[in-house]
């Protein structure tokens, strides 16, 4: 048999992975000169975000009561750079036929919402907090305040979530499903930035967990690693495809547990204070003050 | 008590960790002057891949209906280099005896073999793009087809797996298997590269996925995070050692769907359309359009 | 509506945000001159440990029997450096308090620490190599030990686990923490520090697996994904806070094999020889060489 | 005597440091979200100019005639964008008071600009030809053509200048000198990015040499190092300032010879074929094929 | 002839340049957790100390009269860690036989030191203001303030050589003279750090300067490119060693002008607002005012 | 005036660009799969050589006398990957058509002269032990050796030019005159890798220094800042081009100092002994112990 030729098959390859049938749906054409989104953009404005706001325990320097105002106010000058440029791009994607006149109008937009995520930071920090809390209390293995800050996934996790969020709410698109699933990579939990959570919120372990984009969870809510709240099933319109936005998650009040690897289905609602047991599977409406264990 | 002293430690230690003995089985001697594996490269390679797949997507720079054939071009001539290397990596270290002389024969195996796998990008990118159409119908909460490809994390491994499975069947040693541990790190789904599994397939989130070596998977089929496609036990050989290539994992016909954390084990039949319901234990074959689920 | 003004906004939140109420708990005042927790230093770590206990799998260069004093020299010396560092930043990290004048004494704590970690080297490899040996024998798709050392993920966390237990043992704070959750983000598998690992020990797969802190783990043991080894419930103090250090995760006994998403829940033991089913939860005592599966 | 405290001094110094008055002529305010300078980006122009003029020489890949399309076209992509944003950032850097409506006027002249430039690539690349062939054939110490474009110092610096020279006549305020400054630092040789320079044009060594802002260059000039073309004396306006824009260096005409740590000052001619000897201080004009040498 | 074999001798060029007798006087035995000198933190010192003192100008964000201060809290702060460690660093390299004891003691002088020259940054900006001053005043071809900050050699040289002569005054050893060669190599202007140089210094193109360490400049004094002001001869010890410390080097008196490629050596004066022309070679003290030009 | 499309103008520059009529001598067609010349690589190599020939001065780890020979044999392993390379490359480079089966001997050959550099070291660290003495001894500035070390660009300069002789003189091309080229940048100082230089050679400042391809220095030979050992003129070929290969520069015998920017040009001898003065112009022999200083 002769041997292949690079050359060859090189000029015949491009011009096959060129030809636009071959390019339908998987093509993005991005307007030149308009930021792309970027991992390595998001990561930094996660990593600055949370540099804001748990001062000391990440970024490279350390930091005290005197010096504290300089170090937020560059890192806040950076986060919105960043911001900016990412929600921008955020926009830019979703609306490839947008005439070029609006080019300002929607940089202005990206402009005025990195605002508003930067003025919600304080609110932010205050309900990471109870969740920084949660999680301290909720393990007998953590041993201070510290430890749970500085390496537990559920923190990693729920700042990701908690900030990709509030980008949702002010309408940017696609940045916040990859700020969740950049924690989701990390970390192995699946938060659906669309999801709304409480505060005192707390997972352990974490590997395996997720929360679908419907979900609604009050305060005071702790699930193990390996719990999936997700959809039973969803409505298809005349042509097969899902129907969009309709609320098919559970309903989780406050107060409930749920024990690791549990898989709750469906817009059900689990009552306040119910505990869910290991390895189980509800479909099912539970009662306040339920405790739903396997029978084996 | 007295303290230790470094430089004695040092030099003992040193004897110890260099002793034949201790070495034995875990010393890896390379061929001086060949090819390391390097997960740098392969992680280039990778992004490269998915930046000639779904041009615009990935990679830094924007592209256009007329430049496009530049940046393939650069692209695939950049993957030929690093892809010959690593196969020849791959090939070295899995022969660490042959004669010296073999050396520029492996080299032109290492050629030939790139070229095979870039010849394949073409159809490698058509059953992709089956998979990113089945991702976006397979779920609600998917706002467009650019959304799925820049962060499903099925989009990641499948990419992984099909290149990974190509070069497999081509011949190359432990790369595939590197190949699809990078997008087990990065997504929590692991699908060993010699599993076959047919065009529009999905998993949704994705963690704890597993999907064994012996897998043959249809068309159309939907998995969710955690669903394991194991083996229920192995034959031992006489020294009480697994026997290497026996089929031993599930066969899934088209059309099924396994829900969250259900569990299928052994080289049992899957029949087509059927469904297994969440956190549920499967060691029998199923017919075609069989329901599965939990009593409880 | 008027648009926001960036730079009032910034002056704002930067005061909001360094109020000292509003950071209680969540600030980290570092000593100045003294070294932090470094993710980057630890990674570094981790790579040169494994460098040396597996010479030519990982690290850039290639190795010979001559050669090899050189490598190992070098990296240990760099180990040590980096190792006192950091074990220096978790002293740091937990005692905020301490008189200055402690501080040359901190610092000979963690070169001594240090100094102990290395000289345990030789045992740690030895640990390491049957569990290499107990994962190649466990699983019929491995090729060879090489694949094995290269690329499975159990290899990854077990020796992180490894290391951060002998650092835990020789009173390191903080940082055999951040060890374990840095191959818990790469592998999906979880082990707490504190648990106690016999030799030939392996995880297949290994997504979602969670080991306790206070596990006690015997040897001949295999895990496959998905499986929990947790606390069932733990009793609170006056406070309703957690009582820390209770002994509340299960014991395994010699040649225990546990199957996939199984969860064992308490301080209960699984006897030697027992064999646990997929998906199943096991809340009290198993006899030896039981074997406990679904009934479905 | 007590000893300094950091914060103290930290504290006071800040206030001092952005007193506005102690800040005068020495701050630059940049417009938020306009691109600025960078050395960076002005380094990876000039590397990808150097790699699409001089194809193979530089750049990290190795191409051929069927892939040096494939490289240029991409080359080409990249450099109009980061060309679009540093003229971009020198024309702001020029006017910091233009009104905000300017800014997509200014950035549609900078997209033009660098249109302009790369449109000239094709010309510049051929007067650059002409002195490669100039410092191969005026050094006997030269190996081969090959040799000359890797590593003369004259290429690196008559590369930038021309590229210099280019943008500066196309009316780019800033980033022209800022890449002769770079060839400065590299080579030791200062060419004013105003000068005009003629082909075969050649300098031996290189270090110290100087050419003024208003030079004439014809073709076929040589200069060794340490060569001066500098301006002798300059008017001054009623403030004691020196007026701008008045041509004050000399005029070199075909085929003049200037020999090492030569000096030639304020606007006289030095006649076609003319020979200027080493160390010497020339200040008036010479007649076509002088030669002029130190009489010691 | 046979061919060498590396692994040979690699062992025996390994004892050859490890015998102590090979190594006399090359060889530095820094002590252990002992800070090293570090041209990359020099540089970073030196970067930040430009950022510090031009806002706006270098680094890479854009700053505006209310940021200001974040921006130079954070950077002082940064410079503050650095200094202390390199100037740490310089102690440890010149008293290598110091007992250990000495440690705390000379990181207190560390600190002390980096303290003192943090609060004479506010003076050294002032007088590196007239310098900017006198380089624009002195170039007709510059064209704002900002271009001569940006990229006028003579303002590399002059800051670094203000921070350095102002380290070496507070009994800095070595790295003063790291940081004056740090700007000799990105200028070829080399000035002694022991120099004294008063305001509105300048010196135009700059390659090939040289300012010895006695040298006595004052204010308004202009430089062109090639200048030495050097030495003469040295008298020597009776081992025949140069005696250290002798002034040697000229003074020149205020609004001097020296002309390119001029040489000036020795303990000489050249008097208030002489003129000192191109080429020429003085060694014998100038009256005030005098032109001392060549004769040609 | 209508604006330009980028597109449009992209798609023709590539053509006149590809075009192989424009890249007549300005292409160099690299061998698939060869090493290219890199100044990274080559960079290393410097830093490798220095960090072994003057241990503890370079490299960032700290080296005692018992670890020196782990540090050294790891670097000697390295210099050597390196070399190999870059020598590879050098080959490569200058023999384009050579034909394929050649590789492997054109390797080897490689190897050998890596090996042999390799064992030149010793030797090349005991005449740079007399550089560093003669620096030291010229200048009573110097603190001490470690400074001279440190960062005397001298020692830099001669350094390389060691190392690039010992290269051309084991027959490899390009090579050498790159890593000289690299010192000439960094230091102002060109010295020819084919000019002899004895023992105790230094240079006091450098800037400007022009060291001839076939010059011939003596020992304890003593150059000043901007010194031009050149050539007078050079007898051209039939079609007007230089020939190569003429001593064409001059030799400087035993004891010789040259003040700064004096020019001696051409194949004459300055005697044993001599002084040559600053901004001096030679071009005929000077006799044994001549002080030749300018008349003024």
């Amino acid at each position: 048999m002769s041997s292949l030729n690079f050359t060859n098959i090189l000029t015949h390859t491009v011009e096959e992975l060129a030809e636009p049938e071959s390019l339908k749906g998987l093509f993005h054409q991005h307007r030149e000169g308009k930021p792309l989104p970027s991992s390595k953009a998001l990561e930094e404005i996660i990593d600055i975000s949370r540099t804001i706001i748990f001062p000391g325990y990440f970024g490279k320097s350390s930091v005290n009561t005197r010096t504290i105002r300089y170090h937020i106010g560059v890192n806040i000058e950076r986060l919105y750079k960043l911001l900016t440029e990412q929600i921008m791009a955020g926009l830019c994607f979703s609306c490839q036929d947008c005439p070029e006149a609006d080019g300002m109008k929607c940089y202005g937009k990206a402009q005025q919402t990195a605002i508003k995520l930067i003025s919600k930071l304080p609110e932010i920090r205050k309900i990471l907090a109870t969740d920084v809390t949660a999680a301290y209390n909720g393990d007998p293995a953590a041993v201070n305040m510290g430890e749970v800050i500085s390496c537990y996934p559920v923190i990693k996790a729920i700042t990701n979530y908690r900030i990709a969020h509030e980008l949702l709410t002010l309408g940017v698109p696609l940045i916040p499903r990859i700020i969740t699933e950049m924690a989701h990579s990390e970390t192995g939990i699946d938060i659906h930035p669309g999801a709304q959570i409480g505060h005192h919120f707390t997972i352990d372990h974490g590997t395996g967990v997720v929360i679908g984009a419907t979900c609604i969870i009050g305060n005071n809510v702790k699930l193990y690693q390996g719990v999936t709240l997700g959809a039973k099933s969803f409505p298809l319109d005349d042509n097969g495809n899902p129907i969009k936005g309709i609320a098919r998650h559970p309903i989780l009040e406050d107060n409930v547990i749920v024990y690791s690897n549990a898989t709750i289905l469906g817009r059900i609602t689990i009552g306040e204070g119910s505990v869910v047991g290991a390895n189980i599977w509800v479909t099912e409406d539970l009662r306040p003050n339920s405790k739903k264990f396997k029978k084996e």
